[in-house]
């Protein structure tokens, strides 16, 4: 099942925006297993939109488009997909009464623009979550390599093969974009791809050896790890926050997953030694402050040269672990 | 002179790493006025990069390669390249020297695999800044679209029309990265795109209203510029740092367009009035901490809430001012 992704805005190609979307549908798509090979920036022009969507249809089993569904009139996304599709777009009247009721909870007039958000390509499926304005699509199509879309009801050119391609298409807007992701997408394209194992990963956060240190510590497992092939282990230097060492184990649920991860753990954490400090999203600061919790000592800070920088991370992950 | 960039790594279509590069290398191509329509990321895979560089070679006239440079059997860029070109790598003795003298300067023994950067394809040259041990390429190619290079000496097919094209390849080490795009890849990018004017620009840093707020203050000097076209304005909200106010200028050379943006500026700051706080790189700590410099006066903070953020961010600026 490859999949790839296309990010749609000008902003993109001008570095206003760092296209971090991609960057987390990319690690999401590694998780659940699914192959992504590309990913495309490509600006607000009908013309590149196209191509980048035929290429894209040509090459991969899937294609996750990201962005270009707001309601102003460079926001072509919906347009370009339709035409692709050889297909007319039609007012889907249950987004429409969506937006509607989300401009009135808020007393503001709805602007006319907004309605170009609930049309759809004919045969295309609004996707069920919508925090924002923006409704996200699945959109099936029949393929012909080099040729294009073939129609609903329409016959392929004789002798053609013709392809079950998937469009999803999401918001730019991050948080949109994850409900979607998490919410229809990801779990769409491993029942299409017939992914049926889980994959679940954990981070050992680590402090005080280089990568290639850490490689050589763990040489004789990783060998042993690279011959059965699951679980796998990456590291991942991360600057001021340590080397990041992930285990991902796949399983026929989650269960066998953190049961696999749980037992390569207890086999690494020995070599390691007190190398590990943290799991996953904790760190040196809420790590520093938990073991001064358990001791029942408080701290005070203060700084020169850091200037307020070590109080500001401690509060920070004191705020975090307060609010988590 | 239409540009496109590729970024190559497997760990940017993972999303370990966010590909900022590219995001930099944009704003660098639109600010030396040079149209850059496509983005694409590839992982370490030879066929598919080989597919990203045909593809990029037929639909623009230069390509930006970054990331593939390293020392490891994965990094292939270069070997790829070449073939591409339709032509073997030798080994540059000059660089080779140069990889040689970093190691040897750091008292540390070079491994052979690094000896692999020094390898160019024939034809191509090395770009003369090399801030680390990966060289950067400059690959003019001639190129037939939908064929391929045509290798030096070679004759293109009768009748094909003969493109000059030309491929740089940049490490993905940001540093590096930027040293070449400044040192060497823009201004040949210019000069092969008989791009003359020198862009300039300017940011005015603003506090206290909305993007659609500064847009009704300065609606009616943004429809005239509208027309002339030069200068251009561009609004950029910017979060915490509030909202950025852009001139930017084209003139027949750098004086001339600082001219022009110094005129455009007295245009806008009685429009703006006092929402305008600083310029370009300054923020609203360094305005603060100028103030008090300027008043003779110091600054105590106690913070809770905030724990340390406000002390951070002024001792950082004020390092920052002393710096520079």
């Amino acid at each position: 099942m490859k999949t790839e992704i296309v990010a749609v805005g000008t902003e993109l190609l001008l570095g206003q925006i760092v296209d971090t979307n991609s960057s987390w549908m990319g690690e999401q798509l590694a998780l659940a297993g699914i192959d992504s090979h590309y990913q495309t920036k490509v600006g607000d022009n009908w013309d590149r939109i196209e191509d980048a969507f035929r290429l894209a249809l040509d090459r991969s089993d899937a294609v996750i488009v990201c962005g270009g569904l707001g309601p102003t009139q460079d926001d072509i996304t919906r347009e370009v997909l339709a035409s692709v599709m050889g297909v007319e777009l039609v007012l889907d009247e249950r987004i429409a009464e969506r937006i509607r009721s989300m401009f009135a909870s808020r007393s503001r007039p709805m602007p006319e623009n907004n309605l170009r958000q609930a049309m759809v390509p004919v045969g295309a499926s609004p996707i069920p979550q919508q925090p924002g304005t923006a409704p996200g699509l699945v959109a099936p199509i029949r393929w012909v390599q080099g040729v294009g879309a073939i129609a609903p009801g329409a016959e392929p050119p004789a002798g053609a093969e013709v392809l079950d391609r998937v469009v999803y298409v999401v918001p730019g807007v991050p948080y949109e974009m994850r409900e979607m992701m998490n919410g229809t997408v990801l779990g769409d394209l491993q029942r299409r791809a017939g992914v049926s194992a889980t994959i679940e990963s954990r981070v050992l956060r680590t402090w005080g050896q280089s990568e290639s240190g850490l490689a050589e510590m763990l040489a004789g497992r990783i060998d042993e790890l690279d011959e059965a092939g699951n679980p796998t282990l990456a590291f991942l230097a991360s600057g001021i926050e340590g080397i990041k060492v992930r285990i991902t184990a796949k399983g026929a649920d989650s269960a066998e997953a953190w049961q696999l991860i749980d037992a390569e753990q207890a086999v690494l954490e020995p070599l390691l030694g007190d190398l590990v400090f943290a799991y996953d999203d904790d760190n040196m600061e809420t790590a520093v402050l938990a073991e001064l919790g358990r001791l029942g000592l408080t701290l005070g800070v203060a700084e020169t040269i850091t200037g307020g920088r070590m109080a500001n991370r401690l509060s920070s992950a004191e705020a975090a672990m307060r609010a988590g």
